[in-house]
């Protein structure tokens, strides 16, 4: 590496750890005040840089939340190719379950989840920029589900598909009342779920 | 009735035509601002009062909000009724499902759950107005799904109420994002649900 090169890398990485500290920041304002009230002026101060250098960085709150949603999708995907390796189909579904549960659960994104909820009711570009994680949240586990199966008939595969929407609508939302209530769950609430959603997708899994 | 008494009568009338008129327009502020964008002054215009008459009926926004819960608790308690109703099991969990199911998936319902969500991360007295709400509906689903059996022993007794808590979740996260998305669900989606619900308390419910 060329003296040139070295300094270009010493100033990435500069502008990472900024970046960082900025999303650190983004976060937590939201987080604590809601993103509604929560103002490029307050992420500066909680940073403790200047309005103009956040600006630099981030031209304004949807491109923090941008940000977010570029994490989400990168925790999302370490998930996703977790499941990717299992090679048969209960243990697909629970390594989803458990992992996709202990995500939603900390009581960080629990919060972020209603924040950006919120936010999204009112913004579609802001919905636009989390919906594809879903989907391959949900195409995930719809493939999960069908392991080893021979390639399912057309109404098979839509019933695969609407489990996996019901089963991710369960993960969140229980994931979310734990989190919000501060509790971080433990084995016990996580075979809970894990027994009620086997139970649900019983007459998928026993064939 | 005597004159006064008629008096008095048409008053009350008056005052509460007025009331339901502020709520309403407290709604929709609230449904399409969200409540931390919304300032009195947009309910008050939106109703098209002055501020002052809608400061008469209501001293805060939080007294707007604990209105929204009393509201909830009415259509709550005619859901534990119906349910109450019932003298099979199968049948009273089926009309839990299915009415609270409906209720949650309204798209003003589905849009304010996220909304007082929010607001109750940052304001406890707003969460414990809902708090007491939920215990209900928890405690309807944890006796619907024991219906007719004997006393159940102490884990038994615990572990249905966690069952209804979990089955709570799936009902309202799956009705509040048909009700974002603005869809109305319909037969499919409630046989869906149903039948999910079903398999997931099969040990419970086949006793």
């Amino acid at each position: 590496m060329d003296d040139a090169d070295a300094k270009k890398g010493r100033r990435e990485l500069a502008s990472e750890a900024r970046q960082k500290l900025l999303m650190d920041a983004a976060i937590k304002c939201f987080a604590e005040k809601g993103i509604a009230r929560t103002s490029m002026r307050d992420i500066a101060a909680q940073a403790g840089v200047s309005i103009g250098n956040l600006y630099n960085h981030f031209p304004g709150r949807d491109d923090l939340i941008a940000e977010i949603a570029k994490m989400e999708k990168e925790g999302v995907t370490e998930i996703i190719e977790a499941v990717a390796a299992c090679t048969h189909r209960r243990r697909a579904v629970e390594t989803f379950v458990t992992a996709y549960f202990t995500y939603c659960a900390e009581p960080i994104s629990a919060v972020l989840t209603i924040e950006i909820t919120s936010e999204a009711l009112r913004n579609p570009a802001i919905g636009g920029l989390f919906s594809g994680t879903r989907d391959m949240l949900v195409s995930c586990l719809t493939d999960a589900i069908a392991l080893g199966e021979p390639k399912p008939s057309h109404a098979d595969a839509k019933r695969h598909h609407e489990m996996a929407g019901m089963v991710i609508d369960t993960i969140e939302a229980f994931a979310v009342r734990l989190g919000l209530g501060g509790k971080r769950p433990g084995k016990r609430e996580r075979d809970m779920l894990l027994s009620f959603i086997n139970r649900a997708l019983s007459d998928d899994l026993a064939r």
